[in-house]
């Protein structure tokens, strides 16, 4: 919604009907989007494991037989419901899996450390903190300045948002690098500051090696370290590991990045939305304190202050 | 060959035509195979990217219309070649993908940790330097020692051998901890001295992410490091990147690991196959003094002494 929203007419959440977010309508069923002329349904869920909840089924055929193509992120692909894929040609609606990888990947080659610019990965200290947000408002401040900015997508809201890009947490493993390599190549003929977009973290318990192959296959020049103000544990995770201190994953990616890319973490990007102004205030302080780089919440104070800590290095 | 070697009748290798290895005969066509009575063709190669070279085509049919089955370790699926599963139908012979991965995986849920016994990761500092050898070495060390050990393949190669296993380099990103999470639980069915078998290296440029994904989902107590005397530079990158130092290694490995399974590098087992006994002697002296563990070859002088530094941390 926020970086798309010229393109949402309306929102099904049957927890808020006859609210609106952003001046977009909310409803409760299909029926009831059909006045505000839609014509594509995307899924906006993303379940643990990429399965739609039983519910849905009856949800994704409602949106076809009323003429909406359909845009999915989740593992499972639309187009491998025999019935649904039916029923997609009889209202002549496209089904699109956003997380469906190219057929043609292979591994990585070298190619991204051919690539001309610069090239910023967003890493984290857990899944859902705000990479994703941050990367997009890092790219839209270098565009608003006149730069050749570019928005690398990894991921399927990333893809949904942009219009091009690879989950890459969906091809074969033995090809993560090879598909970021793939983007940043594609990235460097789009511009020359690319924002790649990160996935996961490298201590995630269930995630890291989607991290660590992004990591290496987008062969970032810099990268701007992501952290949930509050967030001491990863999420979603039943065995309640740790989130690793900001020092410690400041150190720890640059110690991890390619021997000949030798990467620098310029500047952290908290996500204050939990908590006050105040505190969010002091939460940057502290960041700063404890890693020595500019920290801010590009979200709720604007993104200059990180786009200027990444700038002075390229 | 070395850990299967009374399942094997001929091997076919134009370059090396009427010689044998270990006593079984090397032949130049399946043809002249076919006297020593083979039931299966294994396909004893792997490419990068995982697809065949094109000759090799004509080849598997002429296996398979002389009544073979076929085991095949490549990406590239053999029950995928529409005409090469007629011909299997028609000579009722079986296509064995062997990375082919479970239809049922899904993300890591924290049962990794639950697992009774003591998992045992090799690690390394490059692909195709000898973890499986190591790994294999040590679970025939432990067994002819009377211990509850088990070899855990991830590989297609350690699954050729062993029976059992999931290719983890080719199941989709997301699930690849998921998917050693269930090799080790399997493994804890099967004895409670878990070796899992290595995959690619950290700071490899091209695998990275499934080597740390296999390390966090594996959820080892212990390491062991492998190296190959005499390599400097990883093998099959097109960018040539430097191989990081033994002590690196170590210390990364170390950092690295699962926040709740803090695991220690317990001894470095060395490949000295390309340089010679004294030049062997002195890199384990080298790799002792380096890193202040145990080093051998396990393979050149024995898995004892690497089992034993195992054992203490048990």
């Amino acid at each position: 919604m926020r970086y798309r929203r010229e393109s949402v007419v309306a929102i099904l959440d049957t927890k808020r009907v006859g609210e609106t977010e952003d001046g977009v309508p909310i409803v409760g069923r299909v029926e009831d989007a059909l006045a505000f002329d839609p014509n594509t349904a995307l899924v906006g869920v993303v379940t643990q494991g990429g399965r739609f909840p039983a519910d849905w089924r009856a949800l994704l055929r409602t949106c076809v037989a009323n003429g909406l193509d359909l845009e999915n992120g989740l593992h499972v692909r639309l187009t491998d419901d025999a019935e649904l894929a039916e029923l997609a040609r009889q209202h002549d609606v496209e089904l699109r899996d956003l997380r469906e990888p190219p057929t043609d990947l292979s591994t990585a080659t070298g190619a991204n450390l051919e690539v001309g610019g610069t090239i910023v990965l967003t890493v984290g200290s857990d899944c859902a903190i705000g990479k994703m947000t941050a990367t997009c408002e890092l790219d839209l401040e270098a565009r608003n300045r006149g730069l050749r900015s570019v928005f690398v997508p990894t991921g399927q809201t990333g893809i949904a948002i942009a219009g091009w890009g690879i989950a890459v947490d969906a091809v074969v493993s033995d090809f993560i690098a090879g598909a970021a390599e793939r983007l940043v190549v594609e990235g460097g003929e789009r511009g020359d500051l690319l924002w790649v977009e990160g996935q996961g973290a490298i201590l995630h318990p269930i995630y890291s090696g989607v991290t660590l192959g992004l990591m290496h296959g987008s062969a970032p020049h810099l990268y701007v370290l992501c952290h949930e103000v509050g967030r001491t544990h990863v999420e979603g995770d039943a065995t309640h590991s740790p989130v690793p201190s900001l020092a410690e994953l400041v150190d720890l990616h640059e110690r991890m990045s390619l021997k000949l890319r030798p990467a620098k973490v310029t500047c952290v990007a908290l996500n204050t939305a939990f908590v006050s102004e105040d505190e969010a205030r002091a939460a940057i302080a502290d960041a700063e304190a404890e890693t020595g780089l500019p920290a801010d919440d590009p979200v709720r104070f604007g993104a200059g202050k990180l786009l200027d800590a990444v700038l002075e290095r390229v």
